[in-house]
């Protein structure tokens, strides 16, 4: 056994949410009445999961915290920013998504959980108009601001460490623009110059995060955490990063199931998804420029799994289509219909059609307890930069696209990394292949 | 590397298969326009796949031809029974599987197979009313003539090696009955006594090839193969045995979409699976008797991908139904609708509904050609008795249950199994575990 | 304008339900919160439809009770009998349809609805074991029973009018037996010799009912009311009768669709129905026996609506098929699956499939209310017997078959003669044709 | 009975398609095949419905030929225009709508219908490309030029009668301008001054049709006949006119669905309607300027139906949504899927969803056949201008807007609207109401 290396996970962990919607709250109000017993946290995998360590007789099946130090339900304090001032129970409440009796019993400590003003700029996401926003003349100003407020929080709640992550709206799209967000100098420059062309809100979040030594979760499709001066901030630093989008419902089935095809070598001659959505999100994305960056984060799953290149008979000319629309009848039970068109032996088409009704916020909860605990070991065992183990949980996982690395989508592969990077962390041999 | 020790794949390969229906000319058909470069063996694995073999600066992909010596499709030479008289380009014809223009380029072919007359018991298939079928007394009669037949058939088509296939209907279900199926002498016994209640006449076809030494494949849902007295035979003659039930429509997409919920620690409370199918399967199968068969088959696969034992929050309560509805309209194109009832962060309950429109003897065909191309690679490397790795092919994989053994029915388990054993027989190290 | 011959709706009415489970409190529950303003009877004709009476200048469009006196919901008193002693509000919180904010506010009216002992004979359903049940020697004593029942409530609740409604579980198949169930006098002997076999508990209630001069309405699929001996106890009280088995989730649907393939002239290969349902009624019907009861209900649908024998190509020879599945975790969101395969110009085939995602109650229950209120319409319209007009509510229309007589199965010629009887009890021309 | 008008459909009816494509080609050769008796007409009203006329003992059931009377489809002729220059044996085989025994029998007569050049302007339909189009100054050229076009085919092929209907594909959408589309001399200005952005070419179709006394049929969602001038023309002419848009797929659903919701009294919250097709039409409406035309046409349906403003507590806030996705895995083979939310007793939501899989010129060909032959009757009974009878067959049914009428979208009044006319036209009482 190696040398383990993971410093103990002891006191409070701050868990700091960028907004406070439908998926904050309801990962929010699910940890607080888990830890009471009156709820299980389904879908977690750092809560259910089990993996393998060692081989033949020294082989054994133990849960994520009995290999590394995890901080524990009962260590975690919440805090969070929103343009809406809406404590955490009025925003429960809103959101519609928990029963009335899955958030009563902890009524008092959601209300306890009042959102700080937003870093916020109205052009980013035309859709919202809420007011609980700071006041800052340019991006430098919001960084420093959300430096202040970290602070603040850390030392009020007494937390030892604090992890931030993202789960508000999608910003419209910001392409990767090498003059601006290539170097961290760069970075800086713009933000200071209130580029605000350039410079996203959430960018100012990220680098207040990092700066304060806090590791950055991004759960919306933004690019925020997908450029090079990012990754340099997160390097100087020694904080992890993770993102973009939490992989909830018709990517999670997409990144299970074109695994199936592909390993059963059936041809795959297109696959057309559509969405219908009718939260906050849905309204969001129902404005072009934002569904844009939701677009490019969807579409290039399929490409990465099947591998064209390798079997151009199978997968060299497949029609691939997403769409999303808005539609409020369904609130936050968000639903996709996948239709795909497979062929066999001797090229005969078949078709396969995936209807799921799914809720966005259930899917999502459990993402967000996984991102932030394990971002928290991955501190704590020194890992830093883009950490590819967590690709699992993200739709458009990071990867460094300027070394023409490639991101790894299919859902079995990134398991096989999450499992490996825990087994590492924990002393054991990272044994799994991903072939 | 280890020594290898798979002899060559030379000389032609004997294909006998039983049945001449859908399924078994589909299978010719592809095979015969293949090798004339007409079409493309789509969906078979020793066809397409590539595995990774060796670890670091040794990893390489390898189609499995490139691993162990492979008789190639140029090699194949067909033969086959059935209770209907009609040739193999009558049959191919009949079935409506295929288009004219992927029929016609080998009809000559196709024609010059000429089903031998079937060893037939219309007891276990009251559907069927074919008369081109053996006069045997007894069971063992049925044993000695299709044991004539394989010879004959060897001699005259020059055949180096011969694999019996069954592409043929399902019986009624018998039990397995420790008086009667646990030795080899048992058995032999009932068949003499003409037991026609414990021996099915699938049971002769199994007999007669492995006394000819010829690996035997079930394709359907019968318990063949699932003997004791028959695993002795296989160890007795040297012979791989491998069954049971060609894994096609619905089951293929249950073995690897429950990974997928399993994969992410959803819960799952419910799958309702039903299936609409109009050839002569499901005519045979809208038999009670033999829907019976059927059914025990299917209804294995989500409890061994969940373990339930090991998560009862999450699989502890799972109902599992299996319906099968003949339905002529749609002939060959069978359908399966998936219902599964999952649930997630606190219980929340979320719906996948999955709707495959397949085509039975297209996703048969490629297990048919993978089927026997393995088991002759098993039996030139030495390999008998049950053969697990082929389970990536079956529905309901064969396993040793007098000690207690589970069927692995995880696709992607199922895979891992696969690859292993094509590495072990290459001489490589079967590296993976399967977790 | 024809003479007005319905007498005024004064004074209250009686509604006495045979069973006290999800569909009855959720019928009740709803009238009480409609007339306090708190929910909205949607779905029920009566309280919202509109139909066009007169011609030209005179034409106008009136709701129902504008065009006959018509009971109002403030005049409605409910009383029930079921197996299970629990109360209405029991009930309905045990039925888990209804959110408690759609019960509480009338709980104490619930409360007070306390199920009388029910006329019950186990072997009618064998999946119940509720134990509220009269001790009675002989059907005739049920008979007598349930006659005492139905006067103490009427006297004691002040009644000037009584309608009985069957919502209880299906019963076993008892078919039509000219020796049993052709003659009233036949009838009563067999009651009186408490011949358990022909006499289901189900028609002592309906015998009861008449006798007492209430009008009998058979919301199961039973047979009870599909016998000419009830049908002569209808004529010689001068009592309406309505059955059989409410029309709520797949049969809707297809009582409408495929009058929309009839009326295109497009052809019909093939009608695949199945259905997924986990309430009480659920597990009744996955008995056999009562299943059987249910299916001849659900087949006769599309060959009176299709009329193969005048359209030969087009529907002379449609495959149909229909499974119930008995599937728990859903309880009362009861699902159907339709598979509709037709085919259109020169004999292409297409598909259409139908996923309903229903409520059995929910849809249920405005059923109940309107064929209660036009029950007693028709009292007062001097209407008695077997009711066809009532046939838009109901999955297995009533008909007098041992005339030649069809049932009516399309739901817009439902719908037409469902209108013409309105207006003719109003006083208007029945003025439509039912082509 | 009344006089009858109509003269007898006496001589050859000349047929000019204008498009040769998948719809056209399909419709021209099941009509070659039907006369030849090798193929059924399946899907077309003229050829199968029958209709009552008369009541109580006049009552009768008759085909539309023996109330009308009706051309013959052995008097047809077929000539058409294309873009493309293929033969209508190329173009059919080219559309892989049927299969070659459906086409090789009739290869000659297909061969020999060559189309005429188009008069096309690529601004309206960016995507297409050929190169067999009129040489045309100015839009008025146009006209002259396809008016010589039908005198010359009339003549060729000794027509009596010849009928226009557009089957070709959907131009950019020209919204009606009062400046240029209310009278006869302003459009006939525009034409002249070669008004490209207000004339579609599809309008030079309409008008030199109308000039030469053929009735014109727009196929497409195009306004070419929506606008007053050509209603103008019409009346000028004595001609009838109908439009737009073939009913094929989802729409025809819709219009019979939501008449069942409708008639049940059963509320709507939403409808959200998608749809996948990979033919040249869809390949026209993936530019945004074409599906426009489109998504006007489809969306008008609901409301007319529905009636929100008489049911405003079921119908008065629908949300609907319309997609329409190019995908061209399934060429001609079109799908759409949609999703209904209703909700019922107390306002409790349940979905329906719809999945049609259906070939769009499978279903447009009857409509062209019944769409010609009715014209031709109209004609003969002295009808002309906009023909609301045949609203049954179109998306998007005409309707003189500028008087405030309003289309009939609801498939059941439709089809009682095509009764009365038929009967009226053969001198029976049109005597249904549409309620």
């Amino acid at each position: 056994m190696k040398e383990i290396n993971v410093k103990p996970a002891e006191g409070r962990l701050g868990v700091l949410v960028v907004g406070c919607g439908a998926v904050a709250t309801t990962f929010i109000t699910g940890v607080l009445m888990a830890r009471k017993g009156l709820a299980k946290p389904i879908g977690s995998m750092t809560q259910y999961d089990k993996i393998r360590v060692g081989h033949g007789v020294d082989k054994q099946y133990l849960h994520y915290k009995d290999i590394v130090s995890m901080a524990d339900l009962r260590d975690l304090v919440f805090g969070t920013w929103d343009v809406y001032p809406q404590n955490a129970y009025q925003a429960a409440v809103y959101a519609e998504v928990l029963k009335a009796k899955d958030i009563e019993p902890v009524r008092d400590e959601l209300m306890a959980i009042k959102p700080m003003k937003a870093a916020f700029d109205k052009n980013y996401a035309k859709r919202l108009d809420g007011d609980n926003v700071k006041d800052c003349k340019t991006r430098w100003d919001m960084v420093e601001a959300l430096r202040a407020d970290i602070r603040d929080f850390k030392e009020r709640e007494q937390c030892d460490r604090v992890v931030v992550i993202w789960a508000a709206s999608t910003e419209i799209f910001v392409p990767y623009d090498a003059a601006y967000h290539k170097t961290l100098d760069q970075l800086q420059a713009a933000m200071k110059a209130d580029d605000r062309e350039h410079i996203a809100p959430s960018m100012c979040y990220a680098y207040a995060a990092l700066e304060e030594r806090c590791p950055f979760i991004m759960g919306a499709p933004n690019t925020t955490v997908d450029i090079p001066a990012m990754w340099e901030l997160a390097e100087k630093t020694h904080m992890p990063i993770a993102g973009k989008d939490f992989k909830t419902g018709q990517t999670l089935v997409k990144s299970g199931f074109a695994p199936i095809i592909k390993t059963r070598n059936l041809g795959l001659a297109g696959w057309f998804s559509t969405n219908i959505l009718g939260n906050r999100d849905g309204l969001v994305l129902d404005e072009p420029a934002n569904f844009h960056t939701k677009e490019v984060s969807k579409l290039s799953t399929l490409e990465t799994i099947c591998k064209p290149e390798e079997q151009p008979d199978l997968y060299g000319n497949i029609y691939h289509k997403v769409r999303i629309n808005y539609y409020p009848p369904r609130n936050d039970d968000k639903e996709g219909w996948d239709n795909i068109d497979i062929f066999g032996w001797m090229g005969y088409p078949m078709q396969i059609k995936i209807n799921f009704l799914c809720r966005d916020s259930i899917l999502a909860a459990p993402l967000l307890l996984d991102l932030v605990l394990l971002s928290d070991v991955a501190v704590r065992a020194g890992r830093y930069g883009i950490q590819r183990f967590l690709s699992f949980f993200l739709k458009s996982p990071m990867h460094d696209f300027t070394q023409g690395e490639e991101a790894v989508n299919n859902l079995f592969e990134q398991y096989t990394m999450l499992k490996n990077a825990i087994r590492e962390m924990g002393g054991y041999e990272p044994d799994e292949e991903i072939d």
